[in-house]
């Protein structure tokens, strides 16, 4: 479905409407989100996203003709302008925000607990490494990186259409999960068990706090078991991304 | 040590040439490279590394002034121009380059091949992990980002002093490391092994090739065993530095 207009201009105020989206605050108010790329924008159409429409240059058009989408044609400048990527995608498309409650996933057996995440890779591959491992859902507490955010969409390389990801808090986690495991994954401190020593055939939830400090107290105090992945004495901690792929591989195996 | 000067001006001679390091002609030409920030720092002077001198403002300077190290004062705008992160780090110093032969590594045991790769957080996450699990030193084929790219440095955190890095070729490698079992990890490949069922007590080299291609087939011909992890088939692969991870982990335990 393609629209007869193409937009040439950086200050056509559909072009401006949309470039609005790179900002969460825009993001909030309006309940979309920008998709670049060719490959995140057919896995979010795969995974039933809906997908208000899609810009693309005269050159790339025949790749997103087939597609069940509205199609606006643009010139590179307009396309560069709504992007955010330091090489022009192929396409931006507009989509609607999902959004999940806690109880849609109250009977999940696999989760992961992310608390107070500002770094925007680390959130990206921490999800498309939980989805890579089977993990059913994410829950997202305390100041966290908005999900919708560009560069996070692009890091998760579509898995975070496949997952429910849920903004919560400790507290309502431990009461919609009473029966799960928590685990929460510390560095240095006491009482912790080597993770190839858990059981991970009833529910748990594995805790990943920031890299600079971890997980707080309150995450910590509501732990049932705390873990470390053994490390060389050389080194002093693995990145956030590093230590959440390779507890959800243990925890899959 | 402190010089009694303080640079103001972002077009202090001195100062031009040490922001010239940000680019990779003019670290090959001095054989010097940028650390910035006092992780780095301390980590590089820990290993031995020869710092030539530190760019520090008189807010941090009480931080260096310990170090045994020449330290030049600067303004914020100064430390600026010299420094490529967002945020501007506390110091900023100019190092040698550490250069490493393949007959220095002869004995080693546990291995990194890594070819092709572009991506320098990749690079930098993936020496960090290596170190982490007890990877004895690494070799780099084909055509790969430098490793004293400011954002391979600032990702390694430090680990890229504490193991051998080396250029070489997938020919050199299999020459020098004759008696070494070669291990590529691939996708989408038949008479692939699990690779908890590899035997990691003899030497070995995990072989990773770039995110976008894998390893090309020069270097998949010259393994001896193809691995590849197990994950969901709701997603298409791993993202290199957690494949990495999660391979080193396994041939760490």
């Amino acid at each position: 479905m393609q629209e007869n207009e193409v937009i040439t201009s950086t200050s056509n105020t559909k072009i401006k409407e949309t470039a609005k989206l790179q900002q969460k605050k825009y993001r909030n108010e309006t309940g979309l989100f920008l998709l670049e790329g060719s490959k995140p924008i057919e896995e979010a159409l795969c995974s039933g996203l809906k997908i208000k429409c899609l810009y693309t240059t005269e050159k790339h058009l025949s790749k997103f003709s087939g597609l069940n989408v509205k199609i606006t044609l643009v010139t590179p400048s307009v396309l560069e302008k709504i992007s955010t990527t330091d090489s022009m995608p192929e396409a931006v498309a507009v989509a609607q925000q999902l959004h999940c409650n806690i109880n849609d996933i109250k009977k999940s057996k696999r989760l992961v607990l992310i608390e107070n995440i500002k770094d925007a890779g680390n959130l990206g591959t921490l999800i498309r490494c939980a989805c890579a491992f089977s993990m059913e859902a994410i829950l997202l507490c305390g100041d966290t990186v908005d999900i919708y955010n560009p560069k996070v969409v692009r890091s998760t390389v579509g898995a975070m259409f496949k997952l429910p990801i849920i903004k919560t808090s400790i507290q309502e986690a431990k009461e919609n999960f009473s029966s799960s495991k928590f685990i929460a994954s510390v560095v240095n401190q006491k009482n912790v068990i080597n993770p190839e020593k858990i059981d991970y055939s009833t529910p748990f939830v594995i805790m990943l706090g920031s890299e600079a400090d971890g997980l707080t107290q309150e995450a910590i105090a509501a732990a049932d078991i705390k873990t470390t992945i053994p490390i060389s004495s050389k080194t002093e901690s693995l990145n956030l991304g590093m230590a959440g792929s390779i507890l959800f591989y243990i925890s899959s195996r």
